[in-house]
């Protein structure tokens, strides 16, 4: 069987725990029938629920000392565990629906970082609440290592570094239960961020790994032959929401990097899903595609969805 | 190599991220040393971290309409990341030092309980936050479904069924990967109980499973040879705090069954470990052990702690 990396997005799981499952549920029997013909793993997001997680406990530790404050790693670590487990029970329950002899299985991920990458000279991402500049400077006092920009004129919020995966801790063992006929879920929300400090060993660091990346660096890490990044729209477009909006089938990665130079694609949004794509292509990868999740079934039969080549 | 389960309790972690890492770094040498010699899995309470998830989404979901309340089973399967991610980084890190060739992998674990399981008809086990009688009846008119007791008057607080585990939903993956040379981290907080609904599959329920259960029905399944239950106490005593106290080294399942009969153990404390150590020796298990965390070794090769025998 030929090994397929999914990449699915953290907003496609909605916002409270029985919007995940019933979208879940949704999803299940087309994930199913990939996995009835290949060695899947699914990757997922988890921007909504990390930020409700860390939301949680942020509110929470303020009037209860029941509650400490929670960092980011172990947010990220929650969020696989609910997550894994909704995905664990949904495509469980359709895979026995649909007669295939397969069980489904989470791998909580580390996902190794440089300390050096120079992304956490220039932390970019936000997490969290809003706060005023006066609340911002007063936690800045209370941890110095933080960083605060202010965010469109909704207020100020706390960044953390987005660096680039260099290494799947787990990923011996998602080969593995790949090789004994699992179903993995892996890397979810981009994986806990750990950097390696010699002697020490890993520790965890409050940053957020792309999660089209870190599919992209797993996909290339356990050999995969194909990576699906499934998103909300069907196809990569040019001029996106203009009038002369053109879906494209195909990109080569010659086409990929000048349509990324001329700035056709959104920095949060569809940017890193096209870097990912060519950089499994680049390390080698057979197919990247990406694609809309209502219609993956149709991506993986090569009907929908944009392929990128050579 | 033999197989071993080794039962840790939630209280053992600490109440804060920092306390969890640190006590479980401090436990990983003695726990890589058995791992050295055998196939080795570890489960673990949860009684403080859910706890903690569940008040911090009950007290933020009341102030921000960002944070939806979350359900029992979610907040267990959000311990279970948590936990794991400190396991399998503070193990992996002792298994690397002392030059053990294994990796750790967390198993997000559901565990079935039969729905008609009497427990339902009398939930016991208190959680979450204490109200008053008012808003113990409010919520109540809320959520008709909710049980709740008053609490040894500290407060009204909602109250939960404490079902016996008939199935690890993820057995296989377990076994899978002690095969494959892993130590496994399962059923956390005694799993994520689920029930199974026919058509539908398995669905959560808000109920509790008793984590030493759970580690004797696992500790069965995958047919372990030995049980360690790991507490805070040395051994298990007969007139527990009394002047006459007497440690024990050893307890036969009749004996133990007439010390049960007594009251000799307590109902939240000592009873439920005793009672699992006696059903995985009757289910045939070879070595039932309740020791203590710090004498984990000791006790490992025979020196310390209370040994059950048929």
């Amino acid at each position: 069987m030929s090994k397929i990396v999914v990449a699915l997005g953290g907003n496609a799981l909605g916002d409270t725990a029985a919007e995940q499952q019933q979208r879940i549920d949704a999803a299940a029997p087309v994930l199913a029938e990939i996995a009835k013909q290949k060695e899947l793993v699914i990757c997922h997001g988890n921007g909504p629920q990390v930020g409700m997680v860390q939301l949680a406990f942020e509110n929470a530790s303020k009037t209860s000392d029941k509650v400490p404050p929670m960092e980011l790693p172990e947010c990220t670590a929650m969020s696989q565990g609910y997550i894994g487990y909704h995905l664990q029970k949904g495509l469980g329950n359709a895979l026995k629906t649909q007669g295939i002899d397969k069980s489904v299985s989470t791998v909580v991920t580390q996902v190794a970082v440089d300390g050096n990458d120079p992304a956490f000279r220039d932390p970019t991402k936000p997490i969290g609440a809003f706060y005023t500049k006066e609340q911002a400077d007063e936690l800045k006092r209370l941890h110095p290592e933080w960083e605060f920009k202010e965010d469109s004129g909704r207020g100020w919020r706390r960044v953390v570094a987005s660096p680039k995966p260099s290494d799947i801790v787990e990923k011996d063992t998602i080969k593995r239960l790949l090789a004994n006929n699992f179903v993995v879920i892996a890397c979810g929300g981009g994986g806990i961020p750990v950097v390696h400090d010699g002697y020490e060993g890993f520790r965890g660091v409050p940053a957020v790994i792309d999660k089209d990346h870190a599919s992209a660096k797993l996909a290339q890490l356990i050999d995969a032959e194909e990576l699906y990044i499934l998103t909300a729209v069907d196809k990569v477009a040019v001029n996106f929401g203009k009038p002369d909006q053109k879906e494209l089938d195909e990109l080569t990665l010659k086409e990929a990097e000048q349509l990324c130079r001329e700035g056709q694609f959104g920095k949060g949004s569809m940017l890193p899903k096209v870097e990912a794509a060519m950089s499994f292509i680049r390390a080698g990868g057979k197919t990247a595609v990406i694609a809309s999740l209502d219609k993956a079934a149709e991506a993986v039969s090569g009907r929908s969805g944009t392929r990128f080549v050579q």
